[in-house]
């Protein structure tokens, strides 16, 4: 088993095709899909086609509701609260930033809480959707739990990223990040090389650092404790209560705003997640000159990036900067797909009659040792 | 030389006669004294009565400009730039964090930048101004370089530290933190018990990873590189560029909007530090009823401190208890100073022409082993 590389065009037309299957309109499809394969373009394949078939379960137990719509029900000229009646969570979350953006284009701020929501991939995409319009833009979410607070051995936070994002050149900034040391993903890879954990990383069931991946998953999925550590790790010698701290203001812009259900209760519902979300849009004008912002931070950024390096290392990045390196090489050479989520995809043509072969032709597993194949 | 505890009342009468002989009015004495003594009573002796050396030789220096007043120099309804004019630090972050009140109170939301401050105490006890006032309250600030960006050798970011403070029952959510690993102040701690730093904390010139006190410092305050990791540490397996990216949100909001002076080059001007702040207040009530939100946060943290606890730990924190219980007990028991503040304190009172021994009566050295004296 290795990867297949597919050129973005083939991607795009399965994914647009798999939602209208679904159901989705051409143009909520087009939003779903955007949120995932900017996932895959930005080379983070967590929250990219792999998630395909999470997405799928979800619709199939009714915990994502195909038909809801998002409902403004409280709102002030910079700001908003939305119940997301339990829709698919990007088109909640592109609803959600659409409002803040708004509101910061009439009113120079918007701030927009979101309960009763779903999983809606990456945080970073509705940053990103106000800094294309040459705003200030946030985006946090909350989850089921996996951090557990400091001092603690059961998980009561959960992975709550906080993305940011601001016009800058060449490189726009771009901070999306979980509050965790790392997300449960990072886990299951290690899980599947049989590799130890870094030390840091993970906590067991009673609460003790821990390294084994297979132990510690096992304790998650069961519900028997432990989990992941916050940012700085499990005590305050390395900063862990600042970790915890960002977790909780996370969930407070996210869940306690909007009077919603917090990470430790969140996925424990039989017909919905309950998850939540925060956006904030700003437009720099309030503070004067806009283009003069963007230059000052864009002096400020290269500035870090030209600065000394370490012993040993050949290069200082900015946040965002990989980003756009890794979608150029995407659109250049193919965004590579595990051939377990190509065999997800498969059942999941076969669920929605949709022709496999049409969109990933000549695809077959082989096992010759080769990382990457396909069409790029 | 050790500790000698003073009663609340006695060290508010000597701050405060302290500040109007340097020439401030009643009022704006009043405001200093209270940044200064609410970190003492929150335990945190770096900024408190420790700092007035400080201050006393910001303004010899005529780095703090005694006469000077900050400046609204561009505003809308939801937003403020401020020009501090090199007045001292306290009074620009009092000014403009009344400004992001007020406009809350009228607008929903208020954020102010801050250009041409000086430094301003903890970042927390503006966020709690805001909070005091029924508001979620936000208080950033940059500084002199500490943080070593991930991969760097050189020290191009302050501690730049992020507060939020918002009501809540009985603890309010006070978070106040470094977006550092740890303070400069730390380190000093254990370079005069003669202690290796622990790991994850420090940089050498070269960029490597250090626990050698003396020579970090040395290397700190001669220039030669080095300096504070983030938090997060310097490799990104354990998230350094988490931490480093909470640095540059920091200065977004502090010199990025403001135009201001970024870390790399505050503190290097003979006639100023350049030091900006950023200020964020909003009223709950822009989300419908604060006190329901109140109540979900008050709930919420509620149920942190009530999760099973790891094992040998008795007790799990949420941000801003530690500080109320510090402030019970140091308001009972007394403020402990170090002997060497005293003397400090001695020496500021030649120089203002202060009687020394009319706040603290019979204060001598004594060697005696004993951690605290005083007149609590």
């Amino acid at each position: 088993m290795g990867y297949v590389k597919w050129r973005y065009e083939v991607l795009d037309r399965f994914c647009q095709d798999v939602f209208e299957a679904f159901g989705f309109t051409k143009e909520e499809s087009g939003i779903i899909k955007d949120v995932l394969l900017t996932s895959d373009l930005f080379g983070i394949e967590s929250h990219g086609m792999q998630r395909m078939v999470r997405y799928h379960k979800g619709i199939e137990k009714g915990i994502i509701h195909l038909d809801a719509k998002p409902e403004v029900v409280f709102e002030t000229p910079v700001s908003a609260v939305i119940d997301g009646h339990s829709a698919m969570g990007q088109l909640v979350g592109h609803f959600a930033m659409e409002k803040a953006i708004e509101k910061a284009k009439a009113s120079g701020v918007g701030i927009v809480t979101v309960r009763e929501s779903n999983h809606y991939g990456i945080a970073g995409f509705y940053a990103k959707m106000a800094s294309d319009q040459g705003l200030i833009g946030m985006s946090f979410t909350n989850s089921e739990a996996i951090m557990v607070p400091t001092f603690g051995r059961k998980a009561m936070l959960g992975s709550n990223p906080i993305a940011v994002a601001m016009p800058a050149d060449p490189y726009p900034f771009f901070f999306d990040a979980a509050t965790t040391v790392v997300t449960r993903g990072k886990l299951e890879i290690y899980n599947k090389l049989s590799k130890p954990l870094p030390e840091g990383w993970a906590l067991d069931k009673d609460g003790h650092a821990s390294t084994d991946a297979p132990d510690v998953l096992a304790n998650i999925v069961g519900g028997y404790g432990g989990g992941i550590m916050p940012l700085g790790g499990n005590q305050e010698v390395t900063g862990s209560h600042k970790g915890y701290g960002y977790g909780i203001l996370c969930e407070i812009i996210c869940s306690i705003l909007s009077l919603g259900v917090t990470s430790a209760h969140c996925c424990t519902f039989p017909d919905k997640t309950g998850i939540c979300h925060g956006f904030v849009a700003i437009d720099p004008k309030i503070f004067g000159d806009a283009e003069q912002i963007k230059k000052h931070l864009s002096e400020f950024m290269e500035e870090l990036r030209q600065s000394p390096k370490a012993d040993g290392q050949e290069r200082i990045y900015t946040h965002g900067e990989k980003e756009v390196i890794a979608t150029r090489r995407a659109m250049e050479e193919g965004i590579p797909v595990n051939d377990n989520t190509m065999l997800e995809l498969a059942e999941l043509c076969d669920y929605l009659k949709l022709d496999f072969n049409s969109y990933f032709e000549g695809y077959e597993v082989v096992d010759d040792g080769s990382m990457f194949r396909g069409n790029y």
